[in-house]
Order: structure tokens, then sequence, then C-alpha cells
């Protein structure tokens, strides 16, 4: 029987979902290891939905987390509401904006952030039983309201986000993207990511270490 | 200066646009080669909008082909009637429905399809020139009217699809999944990846194999 792991999004575009190519790096690191993977995904409205093209809000749209994750996972996806820790060995949150607009308010209320209803449960499940825990690009930014505080964890270097992790009583390390920050204590594996990455190799680069130390934990 | 390669994309998502991991998967390759590229698609209305989760067709829901497929290129895109040939050294179509719905009317005419108006001219502007063509998953079904007749190409081993490649002229091959099928004298280069595909690291090896093929002869 195969490892098996939970990958958590937020919809499906940088700008108001899942990052997109987070995601498919992700999933492609897991399957080359022989890892197998579900994903899930909240099943509620968007935020908002962001022309990708223009950068603006497109006004009057709706669109709902669930249904556009679906396209990121090929149709194959849970509801958040079904996932059960007990069925996977580890859990892996890609970023995009979609995790501080969907699955927490963190783009605008900062360190005053509130979490989605039953992320943290979800997420808590896991952690007290020792499962390993990977976040990347902004979603590290929510371990100290996801997880608690005092967790070691990198949203790359900018200042602003990692004072939020700070304030909320997380512990921020400077990473560079290609790189990853491991808490072994907690098992929570992160990575910059697209936080960083000024190119998709760079990003796969520190992705892929980050699933090669999450599948490491897995047996520890 | 390095290579430049053109990549044209037809919406966000398997069932009525661009394959993500397809996508994905391609820029990947090409960016870990050291090769620029640029994503372009037509500004028109996607032929239907599906729900990934369903499955079902999002009756009275609209989207633009241009505005989704800039979520699977974080927004840097260009529309189909800009791209000029002459900036790129080759020209890659990753698969998903939106070929065979938005690029052509394959998915409904089969053989009797029609291609969007002025796809045909903009590859036509890399081929005349020999520069390298590659086309993945349901992509190869265009080739025949795209390029002309006499060109083999690989969808993998489906029937019907590959008998309609044949009716319009075309010459199709089988072909693995983790494999591609090169015409030297057309710079042609295919790989079935989602037609064939039951996982990630299937379609990212015939993908990345493709790539490397389209490296290779464009500095033949």
């Amino acid at each position: 029987m195969s490892k098996q792991v939970a990958v958590i999004l937020s919809g499906c575009g940088v700008q108001d979902g899942s990052e997109i190519y987070e995601t498919t790096l992700t999933l492609l690191r897991l399957d080359q290891l022989g890892i197998g993977y579900r994903c899930f995904a909240p099943d509620i409205e968007q935020h908002h939905v962001i022309d990708h093209r223009s950068g603006e809000v497109a006004e009057g749209e709706s669109r709902n987390v669930l249904v556009e994750s679906a396209r990121l996972a090929r149709g194959d996806i849970g509801s958040l509401e079904d996932l059960d820790a007990g069925e996977f060995d580890a859990v892996i949150l890609p970023g995009g904006f979609g995790a501080a607009k969907n699955l927490s308010n963190f783009a605008e209320a900062g360190s005053e952030m509130e979490l989605l209803d039953g992320l943290a449960e979800a997420l808590a499940s896991f952690h007290e039983v020792r499962k390993p825990i990977g976040l990347m690009c902004i979603t590290p930014a929510l371990v100290p309201r996801l997880l608690g505080p005092g967790i070691a964890v990198t949203i790359g270097h900018d200042p602003g986000v990692s004072g939020a992790i700070s304030s909320m009583g997380g512990l921020h390390r400077s990473c560079s993207v290609e790189d990853i920050v491991v808490d072994f204590e907690n098992r929570v594996v992160t990575t910059p990511a697209y936080m960083l990455a000024s190119r998709i190799s760079e990003a796969a680069t520190g992705i892929f270490k980050l699933v090669d130390r999450i599948h490491e934990l897995m047996d520890l």
C-alpha cells in the first residue's frame, strides 16, 4: 500500500485561487515518488474573481472554490469537510492568493486574520498525530493560526509577511527560492515558491525538495 | 540570446480549455533547458464552460479563452492575433478539450472540422520556414487541417481519433504515453500525454521528451 497525501486547494489561478504551477509540481513530485494523493477544497464561494489578464476584479462574477479547484485536479476532488486525516500520511497546501482570500482573510486582515471554518481542525488532525505538513508560497503565513505559535516557517524574506507571522507568534526564517525550512519537532516543511520565484524551474527545485522531505518525514 | 518558444493555449482546464498539467510541464521543461517562452491564446468566447467537478455544462455561464488562459500564464499572455513567428524559434500546442472546442470544432465535427480563423496562418508561418512544431494529447488531430496532409503524428492509439486523422489525409502512428512521434521532414513532434496518461509522471515523461526533441530540432 503506497503512502497517501492530501492536497488542499483554494481555487484555480494565482490571483484568486491556488497557484497552478505550485500545485502541478507538487502532484508531479508525489507521483514520481510513488506516493498517492487526493485533492480537497472547501465548498464555498470565492472571495472574488480576478481577471488574470488585467489583474482587475471581475465585478459581478462569482465562482465556487471547490468547482474551480476541480480544474486543477482533473475532476477528482473531495470537499474539505470530507477530508479524513486517518486516510492520509501527510498534507500539503500549495500557495496562491486563494490561501489568503478563501482559506483565510490574510490578504485583507494580515496578522488579525481569521481562518476558514474547519481548516484548523483539519490540519490539527494531522499535526496531533505527528503527520508531516507541507506549505509553500503564502500559506506558511497561516501556520501560527493553523497549528499554533513557535513553529519555524518561511515565506522567503518579504518583511511585511514575515513581520505578520512574527506578530502572530510564529517563527520566520529567511530562505532562498530553491530551498526549504524544516521544523523537525513539528514536522512542518515550507518553501517560498512564487513568493520569490521568477522562473518555474526555481519554484520546482524548492517544491521538489519540500515533497522529498515530506516523504522522508512520513517514515520517521 | 536564448531560444524562444510560443505556446498556444485554449483556456484553463482539461474539459473546456488547455490541459493544466500538460501546459505546466511544457513550460517547466522549456525553462529547465534555458529556453524562453511566451503564451498566446485567442481573444474569443469559450465554446462552453464545463463544471469540472460534475462534468456537466455550466448553463448560462460564459468565459473568454484569452482571459482564462491568462490563469495558466500567471497573467503574462498575448492575443493569438499578435503572435509573430519571426520572434520565436518554435511553437507548442498543449492539449485539453479546448483545442477541440475553441481552437477548432473537432469535438463536434470530427473529420469535418474547421479551424479557428487565423490559427492555420499562425502555424503556417512556423512551418514554412521549418521551425519545429510540438503538439500533444488531442491537438495532433488538428495537424492535417493546420499543416496539410501526409504528416506523421500520434494521439496514442484511440481508433476513432486516429481514424479521423487518416480520413483528413494525416498519417497516424501508434505511440505509448512515455514516447513521441517525430516527423523529421516536417519538424513536427507529437506525444499522447493525457490521451493515454493515467498518472502525471507518465505524461511528464512524454512531454519532456517532446520539448527536448523540439530543442534539438531548433538547432538543425
